[in-house]
């Protein structure tokens, strides 16, 4: 499977913030992600970094 | 491997931008996209959104 994990940097850390991501799509002003088991998590942060081989998302707030 | 392809998005259509993306970075005012070779592309953009399983990511203009 080629899903990732997302993480959430703040202040230089990351944080997990979910696993397994398969989707990412707008929501309100920040985002919903869904793993690919269909659970949902709302943030308002955008997108700052892929690193698909790495299975890793960046994301930041706003 | 777990590379994907992304399209940019313009009028309701999405053009291949770059297949086999493996790091998506922030870059100046746009991005810069690694494929898994290593080869570099640099654009204006944003992420809009990510859909992993399918191989996706969605850039828009800003």
């Amino acid at each position: 499977m080629c899903e990732a994990n997302a993480y959430l940097r703040k202040d230089g850390r990351e944080e997990l913030f979910l696993e397994a991501v398969d989707k990412v799509v707008p929501h309100e002003d920040g985002l919903m992600l869904e793993d690919i088991f269909g659970r949902r998590k709302i943030i308002k942060a955008r997108i700052a970094e892929l690193a698909l081989v790495d299975h890793r998302i960046i994301l930041e707030k706003e």
